[in-house]
Order: structure tokens, then sequence, then C-alpha cells
């Protein structure tokens, strides 16, 4: 049976359509009718190539997937028929080695990406490892749940291995991945700075539960935010003046990137000699995205999304593309 | 009453028979009569006036001390006349903020150094703050635990903040704080990879219980040595190719300085994004002072000392200045 999907034919181009063979439904895997997919920078960066060999033609994109699961392979969680489910960035992993035991599969060698290398959830259906789909709770509308799946594990993650309730939290970059860091921060109960190049976003960024903001190409504001945060979680690829960030740290404090600036960190081991902590980090285990879910339906944390159908992913992208949207676009069937 | 010490005069100087007035005892002050006193690369900084306006003349180093408390004052513990203790870079903080009361007395920014703004331990005699004087386990020598004192608790405490008993933990260089690096990690149940610029010192990290030695300049061996550790502490203050290091991590690793490389440290967001650490550490609180001295005493933990006269002062700090120990010096009244 064929699938319909959105697919870029070659680097940079438009979307077009584009159908392919659905592969065989293997013991493990369940069919999804995808209702929603989320539009993420990641798709945008395989789109056009920034990747290199990560990109093959045609490239149906697409990460942040909600929908139906409609048949499971004879292994699969049969109880998964008819439900709603998220899949994310990950789609696979050998699920037998030391990190896929403890938690931490997307860090398994044999890691599998949902659109690297497979045909993504631009499309009316996918098939993946069940294992890999989220039950989305209910209280949770599927425009506000894409998002989450990858935009948001990849925050939650980070926030909640080194996030302490009383911990200062700075977030850098008021975006896809910032106004959701802003918000898991404030409701596990921290301190939220937000730091933005767009004064503009002061506002939102309050109303996301920041108590405080600074513009973060302002160098003598970051000069004063010296010793300011526990943890910066730093969601901007722009190339920062990132050593003002190491100074914003207070003692035993780390800074964490979730997003990847082209250029170098350069940090002096004089300057980290006080705990300091410079890291990075990429979306979240099985469990981290189960407990990242179920916390942001209790505490009602939300993408701000504006969706579009389907048949407008070239709008979103191009959108995308200059920033233009508050904050994360949603593909709807 | 007078103090007699030994003082460098002036930056690069010898140092020279200087005598001080001892302050009064405070209340909670101990007077020690020093038996030993180890001689660190920091003292010999000190001394050549490398770190600025730390240094002041005449400077009396030494920042490894081993005692006997002669007399304490009104507030102190009175049982600590007559017993063996040590005291290392740290001799008084606020005992009141927020890391002082959390066991994080080393990052207190009223953090007193024991030679720095204070005459040290390179004499005869010393007051100060007994809360920050130690008492020495019977089963160790004093001429083995002086350096423990600071090139004991640099290395201990990020190995019980990082390490795990399952962990591989490399340490590069195998100096004064190495050798202790490699003692303590064997016996906390890690695998140890040494890591040094001298071949020569292949079978000493053996016998310190290292099961694996790489020539840290040898880049065909560091490339091969790829996702090999969960920690490396880098005692070298070399400015080696930290990058090699930083890819020898594997998923979840740390790589802590508790040496101080003159250039930064160059690291790329997406290097680092399987939760590497790269962080700095420096001495250790009261507590890890303490937990490190019942650990070395349980595990028969060594400094490999070569000892000398205090008044061989000099010659001491000129062989210093040639790496030419194995590994540490202790002064010995």
């Amino acid at each position: 049976m064929a699938i319909n999907a959105y697919a870029a034919p070659e680097a940079k181009a438009p979307l077009t359509e584009f159908s392919y063979e659905e592969h065989e439904t293997g013991a493990f895997d369940a069919e999804i009718e995808i209702s929603h997919c989320g539009v993420c920078h990641s798709d945008l960066h395989l789109v056009d190539g920034d990747w290199g060999r990560m990109s093959q033609y045609p490239l149906v994109p697409g990460h942040e997937i909600i929908g139906t699961v409609k048949s499971v392979g004879s292994a699969a969680d049969q109880s998964l028929i008819g439900k709603r489910v998220g899949v994310g960035w990950q789609r696979g992993s050998c699920l037998n080695c030391e990190w896929c035991l403890t938690g931490y599969e997307e860090l398994c060698a044999d890691h599998v990406a949902t659109c690297v290398g497979n045909y993504g959830g631009f499309a009316e259906r996918v098939v993946l490892d069940s294992r890999f789909a989220h039950v989305i709770p209910d209280s949770i509308d599927s425009d506000n749940a894409a998002p989450l799946l990858c935009a948001g594990i990849t925050v939650f993650t980070p926030l909640m291995r080194y996030a302490k309730s009383t911990s200062i939290v700075g977030v850098v970059g008021i975006g896809g991945l910032g106004h959701l860091a802003v918000q898991f921060a404030r409701k596990m109960g921290c301190e939220v700075v937000g730091f933005s190049s767009t004064d503009a976003k002061k506002d939102e960024a309050m109303e996301l539960g920041a108590s405080h903001f600074v513009n973060s190409r302002d160098d003598d504001a970051l000069k004063k935010a010296r010793q300011s945060c526990d943890l910066i979680i730093a969601t901007a690829t722009a190339n920062l003046n990132w050593g003002r960030y190491v100074r914003a740290l207070r003692p035993n404090g780390t800074l964490c990137f979730v997003g990847v600036p082209s250029e170098p960190i350069s940090v002096y081991a004089g300057q980290i000699q006080d705990n300091l902590q410079v890291t990075g980090s990429s979306i979240g285990g099985r469990q981290a995205m189960k407990d990242m879910l179920n916390f942001a339906a209790r505490h009602n944390v939300k993408s701000w999304t504006e969706t579009l159908p389907m048949d407008a992913v070239n709008t979103a992208l191009d959108r995308l593309r200059k920033n233009d949207v508050r904050y994360r676009f949603v593909l709807e069937k």
C-alpha cells in the first residue's frame, strides 16, 4: 500500500507530493494515521542539506508526529490500537545496549531517526516501531502536543538533569525550544530568566513564566547578569559571546547547549574552577518522554502554535526560514 | 611572640629566613606547631609572582601543613590540643553562606587562603581557624599525608562527584596530583587509564593502579582512545589537544580540569551533545577533606614523597621548577 507524503526532491527545493510503498509491518511496528506534525528547524536543515550526508532525497521531513494507531504487529502492545500517540526525533534503537537499558536510548549507537534515512511525518501515515510511539495524555490538544515531542523533550531532559526547584534558570533564545523551556522550568518551581535578542519578546517571556528578562545582545546587561543563574539552557544557535554566559553562572552552575552554534565555545579552565559545567544535550529517552508528556499535561505546558493545513507545508518552511512564527508551526491533516 | 619562617622577599627570589609577629589567637584559632609541609606547584607560582596580585612579598608559601595543636582559643574544640592535624589551601570562610552551609566552603566568596594574604606553612608554627584544621588518621605517616591536603583533595573531590565504581577513569598527567588520582580512582573501584607525555611513567602508573597507559602526546594513540573513558581528570597544565580528550569520553562522560592550562579549551556544541561535560574543580569542602583523609587511611592511599629538611626549601623549589620530583616534596622540621 502506498503512503502519500510531501518530499523535498533535492536540497533547498520546495516540497512536492510524493508517495512511497509502505514497508511490511514488523512484529513490533505500529501503523499510525497522522493527524498533526510539527515543523522543526531540524526539518529545515534536512531539507536544505545543511547537515551533509544526513539528507537523502527525496526527503520527507517531519518528526513531531501525532496520530492514531490503526494496526500493530504481532509482538506489539495490542492495546495501542485506536490510541492517540506521538513520535519524536527517534523511532528506534537497539534496546539492548547499556544506554538503552538505562533510559538513554538517545545515546544508542544504533539510534534510528524518524526522518533521517526514513520517510518522516509530513505524510498521511507512517509505520514504525511501536515502542517509540508514546501515548498522548487526553488533556493536551494535538496541535499543542506535537512540538513537545522534539522541542519539548529537548529542553525537558536537561532541566530534569540539572535544575532543582530552587534553581535560577536562564533560557537563552525565546523560540520554539525556549518558550517551552521557560514554561517547564517555571512549572518545576524554578525562578526563570529569559535571554533574547528581541526586546519585543520580553512580555511574552514574562507571560510564559519568566521573572526577569535580559537582552542577549546587550553586553552591559550580560555583564550585570554575572553569577546570576544556576543553569542556563542555550537554545540559540547564533554565535553569541558565550563567555559572558559562563560568567553568568553561579558556583556549581551549568551551561547546557541544546542548540548547536557553528563556532566553538571557548572557555578557560580557570573560569570554570567553581564546578561550572559546559555541556550539551539532545532529546531524551523513552521514559523521559513519558515523564515529559505527563508533566506537561499536569501543568498545562503547551506549545504556542500556529496551525496550517498539511498542504501549506512550503508556506510553513518559508516562514520558518524567516523566523516568522511564534513559536511553532504544526501541520494538520 | 615571633614565628620563624622562610619567605620569598620578592618575585622569583630564593627564600630566606624571615620572622613575623604572631597574631593574637582568636576564639576559634588553633596554634599549630608544624612538623611537615608539602611543596605544591601553587607555592612556586606564588613565589614567582605568576598570579599577579595574589603574591605579596615577603611571601611565606606552604599550604600542605601537618603539625600538632599546641593551644586553641576559648570557642574552639578543646580536644584538639595535642592532636596531629592538617591544613590545606583553605584556612577560612564565612561558614554562613549557602556554600559553607552545604559543604562547599571552597566556593565561599570570603574564602581565606592559607598562604595568600597570610603567612603559610614553610614555618615553625602557624595560628589559624581550628575549624579548617583536620585531624589526620593515625595510620598515615605525616610525610605521606601532607600532599593529600591539597593535591589529594583536589583530585578526590571530582572523583567523588563524577565517578561511579564502574566508571573508566582517565588521569591526564601522572605527577603530584595525577599519582594520587590514579590511586584514589583505583581504590574507588574504577578502571583507570593513565595519560602521560612521559613513556617512562608507564610502569609507575601501572604500579599506582592504572590498567592502561596512553602517551598523551601521541595523537594516534589518542585517536584510538576515542570514547574510552567515562571521566577524565586533567591534572596537566600544558596546552594539550583537549579536543582529543573530549572525544575520548563515552556518552554521559565528563572532562574535569583540576589543572589550569593557559590557553582556552575549545569545544563545539555538536561535539558534546551526548551529555558530555567540560568542567573544572578546585580543592573541596571541610567534609570532603575528612572523607578523603578517612578514605586514604582505609585504602592506604599515599603520596609518593621525597622528604627534605625545611632549610632545604630552595632546593625543593628549584627541583620542582624542573619537574625533578616523583611525585611530591615534603619539607620536614
